[in-house]
């Protein structure tokens, strides 16, 4: 059976949770007819009814039972929803189907997904194209164009089912990247959980100071709506992730707090050197990292 | 004298520093013909060649000095230059010009502003349009459309010569908010330092992390990119800031830290009702705040 992996051009993909990954991922398949069919699942019957309008599904189904059909079944829905879907998929999928999760999390995630029958095949699977709307009414199918997908091996996942996810990301237009579940949650604890919570604790101490202050927000401009975009993310899932990578996102906190103190130290001291030193580190890596088209200071 | 401010179409205008505001504000005067002519004060050659091939001065200087030549004189440099200009223009500027700064503190430069002998007018001005880029090739005539622009009096501000900067602030397509020094200095502390050194810490946290792991800047997407946007920033201005601005800047520090240990708490000990209370109390913020157009969740 793992010789003979789902085909993607012909296959039956049910969708766990048409929310806005979801909801793109059924939007992108279709508007490339890369799939046979797709079944949507959702327990909101106003989002079914939205995915039929827009012709992102085929068919549509309350009951998780529906990915039955299907010999891709791509769960779309938060960590903590796929941890607990998994093993009512272990009993209820069909022999050989791939199971694809979108959790933003992996380590344990691809633990439960260890644990599925040997008639299954697995992979995790994160794609990093989070924004600050969600549902299924926000859904574009260039969500996923050149974004990161990163792919986590299960011991469900021979070398054709990670060739059949790969392919799958691919014809989503996202670029993937294979990394261990492990090493996938210190990361994105570093680049992704850490500055939403960065983000969301500068909007809560500065409306702390909006309270004393009625002018605060008058004088809130880009600078500080950028930095606080990710504060607008989906508290659920949001919270999800948090609760299923605590661990590394705490040992994230912690270097940031350590940092902050002693940033905080040279601010009120003045102490002008180590002050440039630290600043100018975070202008040269933040430039490498993004090629800023920064102009050179004339004056 | 004071009851014959500068009448802004008739006004030799020196603007002291052609970088991305002045030379944005020279060219923003310049496309509205709101001016008789302009000086441009620059001690680097090859920007004052650069503005007066794009027309944005008609007469250009190396010395502070040519500001006699003007009866409102813009002073468009970092606030601890500004600080070191104003005196030297107190004994060298026309009798009834006006000088406006653009620092982005004001506590200081409004103090150093007060000492200008009668003669003069002064009107403290911080222009909130910030960005990432610099120098005079980043200069752009629309920079100020729709921006705040925020006039602090001093003690040389008489009805007229606030009058007078207020016009100047809206032929650039500004919002004028008239604010006191101290509590301009207050709030921005809170709603742009901060905001800036909670992204360079981000960016300075995670660089250590990707020392330590060679793909860390692979997952870092576009939310790890807004968040450290301001990271960019010059840092000769930062330092000019955190230096003129330093105690109410480490007294939103204190705020910030505070409120980020009770967070990172609650994640190490994956406490969901206080985290669940934190984030949406955030996310409600932010949205009241830009209105963004967020959708609501369907699953």
């Amino acid at each position: 059976m793992k010789e003979r992996p789902p085909i993607l051009h012909s296959s039956t993909v049910a969708i766990v949770g048409l929310g806005l990954m979801g909801g793109s991922l059924a939007l992108a398949l279709k508007e490339r007819r890369a799939v046979e069919r797709i079944v949507g699942i959702s327990r909101a019957h106003t989002t079914l009814d939205a995915a039929l309008a827009r012709g992102a599904i085929d068919h549509a189904a309350t009951e998780l039972d529906a990915a039955r059909a299907a010999n891709i079944i791509i769960l779309a829905t938060p960590a903590r929803t796929i941890l607990r879907q998994i093993p009512r998929l272990g009993a209820s999928a069909s022999d050989g189907a791939l199971i694809l999760d979108l959790g933003s999390t992996k380590k344990q995630i691809v633990r439960a997904l260890d644990q599925l029958p040997a008639r299954l095949l697995a992979v995790g699977g994160h794609p990093m194209c989070g924004k600050e709307t969600s549902g299924f009414a926000a859904a574009d199918a260039a969500l996923y164009q050149d974004k990161t997908f990163v792919l986590s091996p299960t011991a469900r996942s021979s070398d054709r089912a990670m060739a059949t996810a790969t392919e799958l990301a691919q014809t989503l237009g996202a670029r993937v990247v294979v990394l261990d579940a492990e090493r996938h949650d210190q990361i994105v604890a570093a680049v992704s959980h850490l500055p939403y919570l960065v983000a969301a604790n500068l909007v809560n101490t500065v409306a702390e100071w909006a309270d004393e202050d009625n002018r605060v927000w008058e004088l809130a401009a880009s600078g500080f709506r950028d930095t606080t975009r990710l504060a607008a993310s989906d508290v659920e899932m949001m919270l999800d992730i948090l609760l299923t990578n605590g661990e590394n996102i705490a040992d994230s906190l912690r270097q940031y707090a350590r940092h902050f103190a002693a940033l905080a130290e040279l601010v009120a001291r003045g102490d002008e050197e180590p002050l440039r030193a630290i600043l100018e580190r975070a202008l040269t890596q933040r430039r490498e990292l993004f090629a800023a088209r920064i102009k050179p200071r004339t004056r």
